[in-house]
């Protein structure tokens, strides 16, 4: 009987094609199978970061998502990859699940992963957070010494947001929907679109790629 | 004239030489002037990441740091270091420096950053930090939807991290010197020596690159 295959969640970074690590870029050059979520029938942002790279003759597996906060649809579209993905690794091949940023902050890898974990070799590549691509493009350092750095989905009610700002040091906010003062507003991070913005410029609708940083003061540096 | 080089801070990410970014390598292997961190004469761990990408004919610039938790003499040693690449940069000469994990993420170079930043073009590239090091080789993911993610250094008092334990979802705890409840430990991620354990099997004494992961429960998944 053949072996079945590895399950791979591999980050591919925050959107450059040149800001995939060298594990990622060597294993999707050599990949016979593919998956890869996209939205409604849309381009998948995860497959146009790694595009350059995916053999010509890999099997793409879609994970159709549907446009909707819903979970139970999503849910299934995950049910359905996951089969498509099983039949794949128990023929012996491995997969490679492309994700954007990092596999395991905030992706959606990790629907993936609770279906096939038990099942099936995993390993994951770690890739570079948009968080560390928002810093990086601003020229911003997040957090020094004994500071904290506090993650905060923008979509948290703000009774949520504001007890969080109260305790922390560092913030970023990230799925940026809210405005918040003293920040800086970066959009698309590393693409060609990038834009760094004072918040007081930032769009009042600001696109799904798009951060606030919020550094703790103007001298935490040594 | 000749126009001044730009300084770089070039994210190496947690430690195989595997997880550098592209552009991080490309770069590194056309350098002409790195510069690097090392701990009281010690090997530098910055550079031993990069070690085999860095042409044997670039000048390196060692910051050579003291073995103390007082800063002032850490302060002198910055200030040397910024003297020397800033003759570097005048001479119109790139110099990259070769950070750890991510630049800007508890790194010190925000301490070079913050002495040539008024005087030179800056450009910093992201790299993997040790958080999405550490939740690949367990496995576990660290954050979906709008859970927030705190990260905690280790060393404040055990007021602040119990403080900052009750408001949070998730949590890592870098820099491990404590124990903690019902979380996993991992040492040296992606290393040769990496180690990962329920925290009650860690050690008693802990490396510096060490780190706990503690997710928020067993289903946060879809």
């Amino acid at each position: 009987m053949t072996p079945a295959g590895t399950l791979f969640g591999i980050g591919l970074g925050p959107g450059a094609a040149d800001l995939l690590t060298l594990r990622a870029a060597r294993l999707i050059g050599a990949a016979r199978v593919i998956a890869y979520p996209a939205l409604a029938g849309g381009e998948s942002f995860a497959r146009s970061i790694a595009a350059g790279l995916i053999p010509p003759t890999a099997q793409e597996i879609v994970i159709d998502l549907p446009m909707t906060t819903d979970r139970a649809p999503a849910q299934a579209a995950y049910d359905r990859g996951a089969a498509t993905m099983a039949a794949a690794l128990d023929s012996g091949e491995d997969v490679l699940v492309l994700c954007e940023g990092d596999p395991l902050f905030y992706g959606s890898f990790m629907y993936l992963l609770a279906r096939l974990r038990d099942r099936y070799r995993v390993e994951i590549v770690p890739g570079v957070t948009s968080v560390s691509a928002c810093s990086a493009v601003a020229a911003r350092p997040l957090a020094a010494r004994n500071e904290t750095v506090t993650i905060l989905p923008g979509p948290l009610p703000d009774a949520d947001l504001a007890r969080h700002l109260r305790a922390a040091d560092a913030v970023v906010v990230m799925k940026v929907g809210r405005h918040l003062p003293r920040a800086i507003y970066v959009e698309r991070a590393t693409l060609g679109s990038e834009r760094i913005l004072p918040l007081s410029d930032a769009p009042a609708e600001a696109p799904y790629f798009s951060m606030i940083l919020i550094a703790k003061g103007a001298d935490p540096w040594l």
